[in-house]
């Protein structure tokens, strides 16, 4: 008997995966290198079934790094869909502009560089809003989109578990803080029917009704 | 820092959760006491969102036990949806038609009794399949059933990680390898895009292209 997310299950669920294509093994070896974080392979793959069930028309990141989540996005898009990416660096979103260009996924992506949440309310009728922003900022951003999301959204955010650190009593760093009062305004809210995934450092999913 | 399926974890996660109606609490304490096996409530969640995303017309569940996971797609459902509830216990399905129709759900049932292999073969354009069966019977049920999935169906197995065994090299029953065959055809296979989600036993997402 072995916990289920033992490291041999990582690497059982790790080697079940079929090779894949080239984009995606570059970003993640930049990652390795440059130690900027991304979701992974597994919340990878998560994000493009999830998304491929939805259908989305418009999806909205808050914190984008240099694209791994958004190509995920892009790639279970239908050609009428549109992901936008949001970050500071304009580093980074030239990579991910790349990135998409370059493996013909350019028609799918809007390159957004500066203040997520500030960028984030430019949008509505969002489909699916993705959050990977500070996690302190967390409480701000659900309060600032929800009025943003169509009926039948989908929330999904990466780190709800936060390290284990959110069930630690005596923890109350402000990023804990944050994941702690994002998750509970999601489980509490009538509009929201939420539960969250322990895939690698946690993915709250939240299902809007109306 | 705690592993994420740290049991402290997953007290998290129970308390989170709001309360909630009162068949779900009384098929819980059935469970309880019966020793019936039943996915519990945070898969059941889970359940529950994945079919709010697909918004299935037909749900077929292989081996229903005595309704509980049927009774999360009945809640999920919209009018016009269904779920097949099939067990070989006369009594588990009799229970299992109680529940929905004291819930107002008994227009989104269909109650089988019998071998939910035999029976699945009635079905075409299926939009959900759930399967959780016994684990050996798993790879003849997806070559059964995989034919008789409509377009963009999803398919939802329970114990994709079978206590872990799956992982252990030594373990080589029956059962687990029943499981282990079964992932592996479901991560190989064209027409399948697959996810395993480390939730309570494991829980395989398989979206289906076509």
């Amino acid at each position: 008997m072995i916990p289920i997310t033992d490291s041999r299950i990582e690497s059982y669920l790790m080697h079940m995966i079929p090779e894949d294509d080239p984009h995606l093994a570059a970003m993640e070896e930049k990652a390795e290198e440059s130690g900027l974080p991304i979701v992974g392979r597994l919340v990878g793959r998560f994000l493009y079934l999830l998304t491929r069930l939805r259908q989305p028309a418009l999806v909205v990141e808050l914190g984008s790094g240099f694209g791994y989540s958004a190509y995920w996005f892009a790639r279970a898009l239908s050609v009428r869909g549109k992901v936008v990416l949001t970050d500071y660096s304009e580093k980074n979103v030239a990579y991910a502009r790349q990135v998409f260009t370059e493996s013909g996924f350019s028609g799918r992506g809007e390159f957004r560089v500066g203040d997520a949440l500030q960028i984030g309310r430019e949008y509505n009728d969002i489909d699916l809003l993705f959050i990977d922003i500070d996690k302190y900022q967390y409480p701000e951003a659900i309060r600032v989109m929800w009025p943003r999301l169509a009926p039948n959204a989908l929330v999904i955010a990466d780190n709800a578990l936060w390290h284990g650190k959110v069930a630690e009593e005596g923890t109350q760093d402000r990023e804990t803080e944050g994941i702690r009062q994002f998750n509970e305004f999601m489980f509490s809210h009538d509009d929201f029917f939420s539960s969250i995934i322990p895939l690698r450092d946690g993915v709250l999913l939240a299902y809007k009704f109306n």
